[in-house]
């Protein structure tokens, strides 16, 4: 593809940085863009370069926030001693979606993958050691997903949380809710089969 | 969706503007450029900007240039006389690939869509006809899409064209080459079959 302008030009290339969006996609948001107002373009570029400059994290449970500690964090009436461990903030939404968990996060900001060369030291477990060191936290659920990743960084935090003697729990794997079972992947299924639980009326809550 | 942070919002409903993306997808390309450097993110986002704020079009067919003539206007060994009418730059690039047109072209930056209040007046169709009045031009292709837009932009300017007495043509539609006829839809199976032309042996060159 060979591009007239090397204004555009660039601009594809950085389009196309972004995950899921090849050349031929960077170019139809490029322009969508050029066909804009300069000032509302101005907002966008702004609007990335200020959240990437002046991003904070919660001081506790490292989740995205504006303030040093972050709304659900400051939530007297939230279970402080019931952490939920995620991979990211879309985990936390999703989850707080649900409304059925009334404790804390913590927030690793991605999981082990030895293939991307992240390894734990570039999540925040050291921030998830000294939450647990300083006491008050009776268990630690961890909500990390069915990936290769997401079971190795459960293991790796599974062993440094017994260490400290607390109760490590990890959601439920299973057949989904309204799902039919001839549908279901086999390991997903035999998860299910292997966790099978006394049965009960409903829909705990 | 309920985010922690008005940094993070900000930036997830720009990049949900872009078409194709919804608000899903814009949180993953937020939170991907939250993991990048600052001055990476900082370079994406001048990019977007330098594009929209310095871009130029050139100044005989509206292509997007870095001159004030494109480089296929100034080629000496083109066609001036024939030229090809098309929507945008992606357009351009598509035909210049296929290596089939020696001609020149001319962009209109979009197509006319009542339904989006975009008229003949918010394309480059008046440079179209300051053009042909100019003189030196024989036969103007029109290469637009196959849509109900792309027909009634066609029809506006074969009107148009016509009143300077200039060679109006289209494109050819038809059946895919290398395609089976029994998956091609109706109506481009019909246009195929009351557009036949004689026989000939291999493609033309």
């Amino acid at each position: 593809m060979s591009i007239s302008s090397t204004l555009l030009e660039n601009a594809v290339d950085q389009l196309a940085t972004l995950p899921g969006i090849g050349r031929r996609t960077a170019m139809r948001l490029a322009l969508d863009l050029l066909r804009r107002e300069p000032e509302e373009v101005a907002r966008f570029s702004e609007a990335v370069r200020k959240m990437r400059d002046e991003v904070r994290y919660c001081d506790v449970c490292c989740n995205i926030s504006d303030e040093p500690k972050c709304a659900i964090c400051r939530d007297p009436n939230r279970d402080a001693s019931l952490v939920c461990v995620v991979e990211d903030i879309r985990d936390v939404i999703a989850i707080e979606n649900t409304r059925q968990f009334k404790g804390l996060y913590h927030v690793l900001g991605g999981v082990i993958s030895p293939m991307d060369g992240i390894g734990p030291d570039d999540l925040h477990t050291r921030e998830l050691m000294d939450r647990v060191q300083q006491g008050g936290i009776r268990e630690t659920v961890l909500a990390l997903g069915g990936t290769l990743e997401g079971d190795t960084t459960g293991f790796y935090l599974n062993r440094k949380l017994n260490e400290h003697g607390i109760l490590v729990t990890t959601i439920a794997r299973g057949i989904s809710v309204g799902a039919e079972l001839d549908q279901a992947d086999e390991l997903t299924l035999g998860r299910s089969i292997a966790d099978r639980k006394p049965y009960e009326l409903g829909v705990r809550r």
